[in-house]
């Protein structure tokens, strides 16, 4: 199983599909074909290593993968048919599969007498796996939710100036995180302020190799000089406010992982609305004062409501501190 | 020196004196007396150690003494004096003594012929001295202003109810940083607002051995129940509200380490005023919103006015976390 998670790692960290790895072993012992998954529309890991087997070179092995083999036909067909057919003995698995169409392919396989045990290190396979299953779980993109403020709270000086509250460091571990999303998500008054790019950059300013896409949400027209309309992925520009209408949408174009940067309007409608998953939150030790809450109404009207986060993780990035939380 | 530092840590941390230890020693190194500051109007080190020899019983030896012997008379003579009459050949201390009367200790000694040499164990003195110093230096109060916020900057709900925002951990932290302060210092909407005992109490609620002078700044009256009225000292009421005339009261009082509590509005008026020394923001992984700021407005209009601070430690304290910043 460790062999068959160091191979799923070589798949593509986002975009709509799970990382799966998968080792076609002989009753033996001896490794007889290795597969992954390497994105959307291709061959899924247990196909893949089926596929390097001449026929019937996998009748009585043992197929280890990191996933439950799937029950479902997409782009490509269910697993667990293609490993019944392949007179597969036995099925070991770390990762039960969550999802409403994808799920039960274990119990088809148990159906046809083969031998199924799943939860092989399945904590780590888990972590590994941790947005796509969570989007799975959710039926929507896992949303992490990303701000910077001052220690008091504010995004930006009374005057509306922000740049910089927090230093390189921090920048550059925000981009880091974009990079490993699958969509990059702000409302129209921050593209309209701030005119970003929307970007996922090195130090030095270089297009890192993951770009999230970028999303704009909200009704009013962004120029056509817009920086983020030179993102190297055509932006997307949705102009409802549902929140959770927007979240089925980009579900339904394999956003598993949605990064939203702001501004506070948008972060605010997102907490009240219940569809943060995590948070980063950026703390600069500066003192700003004003109105520039990095964060508005969130629906909270007493004590009792309050929306309690446990801190998962906090570090400090050069001056700044960094708080990853998640709801409580 | 080490010894004298730990002659020194006997005495009382807070008040308006420093906390000074004096080994006596004879050319042979032999130790001959030793001595420690007791607190306000009692005798300092050196002339405690003194005491402890007979007549011409400090000729020719040196006194190795925590801090530079003073130079003035308060309500006990001059410690340079002492140390001239009774002989001794030489003097060692650790830090210069940094208050306006007090100072030029070591150039009276010098004058009379005493070899002096300052700095020895200089930076562990000075971290020991460190609250006093600094009010030496600033010839008022060092000032801690402590907050309790959600991660979004909020000291409340909307609704004003904040019970509990921070937990237990961070609660106790806070009464143990207060009894180590000579003054807690809140608002008239404060002391209304929440009617706080404003003692410094231990997990079980019990009172503290150090007890800092309560004290209420503004015009409104509190109340003859008001919880702070049966604090072990006697409230002091201070009805006006230019602070820096606040803190040379307190200062003439003896006060050398004030510890601002609230509300926003006191607190941001001395964060406005340049007035503070230290920062202990005591963050609760939770959300809040609403127009409840834990600080409000300080005066910065732009990014270029912000308050930078610099973080000086951060810690978890249960779910909470707490930095402790000092402007930069």
């Amino acid at each position: 199983m460790r062999r068959a998670l160091e191979l799923a790692a070589n798949g593509p960290a986002t975009g709509p599909n799970p990382r799966v790895g998968c080792v076609i072993l002989a009753a033996s012992g001896e490794v007889l074909a290795e597969g992954w998954h390497r994105g959307a529309g291709t061959m899924h890991a247990e196909v893949d290593a089926l596929s390097r087997l001449p026929g019937g070179g996998a009748r009585g092995a043992t197929a280890v993968v990191t996933l439950e083999p799937c029950n479902h036909t997409g782009r490509t067909g269910p697993c667990a048919l293609a490993l019944i057919e392949a007179g597969i003995a036995r099925v070991v698995y770390a990762v039960s599969d969550p999802g409403h169409e994808s799920s039960g392919g274990a119990g088809r396989l148990r159906a046809h007498g083969i031998d199924v045990l799943g939860g092989l290190l399945e904590a780590e396979v888990s972590d590994f796996l941790a947005d796509w299953l969570a989007a799975a779980r959710l039926g929507r993109p896992f949303v992490t939710l990303k701000w910077a403020s001052s220690l008091d709270g504010r995004a930006a000086a009374a005057d509306g100036t922000s740049r910089w509250i927090t230093g390189p460091e921090a920048r550059q571990d925000v981009h880091r995180r974009r990079s490993a999303a699958d969509a990059i998500i702000v409302g129209t008054g921050t593209a309209l302020a701030d005119d970003p790019s929307l970007t996922a950059r090195d130090a030095a300013g270089a297009l890192l190799p993951g770009q999230p896409m970028p999303v704009v949400i909200g009704r009013r027209s962004i120029p056509s000089d817009a920086a983020l309309r030179s993102h190297p992925r055509p932006p997307l520009f949705l102009p409802g406010h549902n929140l959770r209408a927007v979240l089925a949408d980009l579900h339904g174009r394999g956003i598993r992982h949605a990064f939203i940067e702001g501004g506070p309007r948008l972060a605010s409608a997102f907490v009240a609305a219940g569809l943060v998953d995590e948070y980063l939150v950026y703390l600069a030790p500066t003192l700003l004062g004003g109105g520039n809450l990095a964060l508005g109404e969130i629906g909270v009207t007493g004590i009792d409501g309050q929306r309690r986060l446990t801190i998962e993780h906090y570090d400090r990035l050069g001056d700044d501190l960094l708080v990853v939380a998640r709801p409580r």
